[in-house]
């Protein structure tokens, strides 16, 4: 099941002690970061997390919050004597952005293949990192190209071994009944999956948007997500017309846009850095939203 | 005088309690920043200094670990409302580093002027930073282009207030005389700083080299300073080998490069991301040079 650990909080600058927002999602030893702001590499060795799982790397968009972190990270990564390739996702129009920045680096010891995401992105099964996780984008509004992320982690449906027995199948083939695969006995039988399997199991659904204005987009793309992150730059509704002018929300946006979604559970993340105890707010959102966490740096969760 | 914080003394990679390599000097109310790794803007807050002070930045070279701090410490620069103009110095190599970075900024609220130094570079007056200080810099023998930095703070001649009231010079004009300036008083005479003043006094010499081999040019140029900052990747003498190949010196070289240009005070720096407790050579390294300091994050001094 997916581990899920907000790396930081911080939005436009990083505080001494809160890192920028960058969210760490591991899946069968697995691991998808998002978001790569400066310091992100030392949040990682701050909340006990190895740099060394990261498989995948999507970027929301190119401002300086949430990118500064790479040439850091992929030297680190190669200093970890990486080999294996590593994946990047982004906006095709950061491309620029992604490139001037890996030019710091230099000759790394592992490839890193680029991979653009067209405006009008949508969706993608991402088999490379998870036959079992299927990744969708969905451009936001802010002030420059940006994109929101859903991972959707289908579960197995569950299994019986109760019928597995009753059809004298060897325990050798449950797992890869278990995983969908039809098998051929050496009886000559042929075996299907849903022969030994029940009803398949509700998907687990994490939505992360962040640098946007609350499009009522949003609640389509994160409806029933079991965790919501979402970006909430103040708690001051004076704060609302400037910062929707320049691309952003309101936490009480968020818990709106988390109430209409019917989502599980909202973390809260990318504070202005003006906003210096975010917690204050916590009254006045849960009565938007019940479930709201006005997070904090290394905010965890197993789901 | 000169208030000098090491705000980081990593080399290579960040710990989480660690910060990259970076020196800033305070003087008459204006900075300069030498070296700007991953995370310096947030150094700056941990160590209660003011970013809006850098008025110079001095590079080393391009490697990611000196400059990737470069994007965000000019970004908040920007949101502290500086419209003044920032100097940065780095050897011409690293142009195109150090353009590449500042493009994820995009349009900055102040004027950046880069000065590309020679490789030959010995020596220059920075009039724009300090008309009493003087700036020099040495080409150092690292994998790439590296420059070491020299500063060198002229103090005025002590002023004799008993000489100007026998010349009956109003008080008014004592400042301007103290700072070097002949004057023309109201009674038609022309008076002469030396006139008031008396011996010169000897300037502060601060010197840093990072990222090099221990060069017998670096005696020359640290000779008798009064802080000379130094790399020492390790203390274990087994690494002398590796580390040399890899153009960088042992904290044993950086004692002995102290001992041998008589400097007064010698702070390690830049250490190995492997080398978790350098304190513990403490004793091996006083026995070349007593005057050692093994710096930790937040080193601060004023002469």
């Amino acid at each position: 099941m997916p581990e899920i650990c907000l790396l930081g909080t911080g939005g436009m600058l990083p505080l001494k002690d809160r890192f920028l927002t960058s969210l760490f999602i591991e899946h069968n030893g697995r691991g998808i970061l998002i978001d790569c702001g400066e310091g992100t590499q030392v949040a990682f060795a701050k909340h006990g997390l190895k740099l060394s799982k990261i498989q995948t790397l999507l970027i929301t968009h190119g401002h300086a919050d949430h990118v500064t972190g790479l040439p850091g990270l992929l030297l680190s990564l190669g200093n970890c004597s990486r080999t294996e390739n590593l994946d990047i996702y982004f906006p095709e129009k950061w491309e620029y952005v992604i490139k001037s920045l890996l030019c710091v680096c230099g000759c790394l010891p592992f490839p890193v293949t680029m991979h653009k995401l067209p405006e009008i992105c949508t969706s993608w099964i991402a088999e490379n990192i998870d036959p079992m996780l299927e990744i969708s984008a969905m451009p936001l509004q802010h002030k420059v190209p940006c994109m929101g992320y859903k991972f959707l982690f289908r579960k197995k449906p569950e299994f019986l071994p109760e019928e597995a027995k009753k059809l004298n199948i060897p325990v050798q083939y449950w797992k890869q009944l278990h995983a969908g695969n039809q098998i051929h006995l050496p009886d000559g039988r042929e075996i299907l999956p849903e022969q030994v399997t029940g009803k398949s199991r509700k998907s687990i659904k994490i939505t992360y948007t962040t640098d946007t204005l609350p499009i009522p987009e949003i609640i389509h793309f994160a409806k029933h997500s079991d965790l919501f992150i979402c970006e909430g730059m103040y708690g001051d509704i004076e704060k609302k017309s400037s910062m929707n002018e320049k691309g952003h929300m309101l936490m009480q946006d968020a818990c709106q846009l988390a109430k209409n979604a019917n989502a599980k559970k909202l973390w809260l993340t990318h504070y202005s850095p003006a906003e210096k105890f975010p917690e204050q707010y916590q009254e006045i959102l849960k009565n938007i939203f019940e479930h709201v966490i006005i997070s904090q740096d290394g905010e965890k969760l197993s789901l």
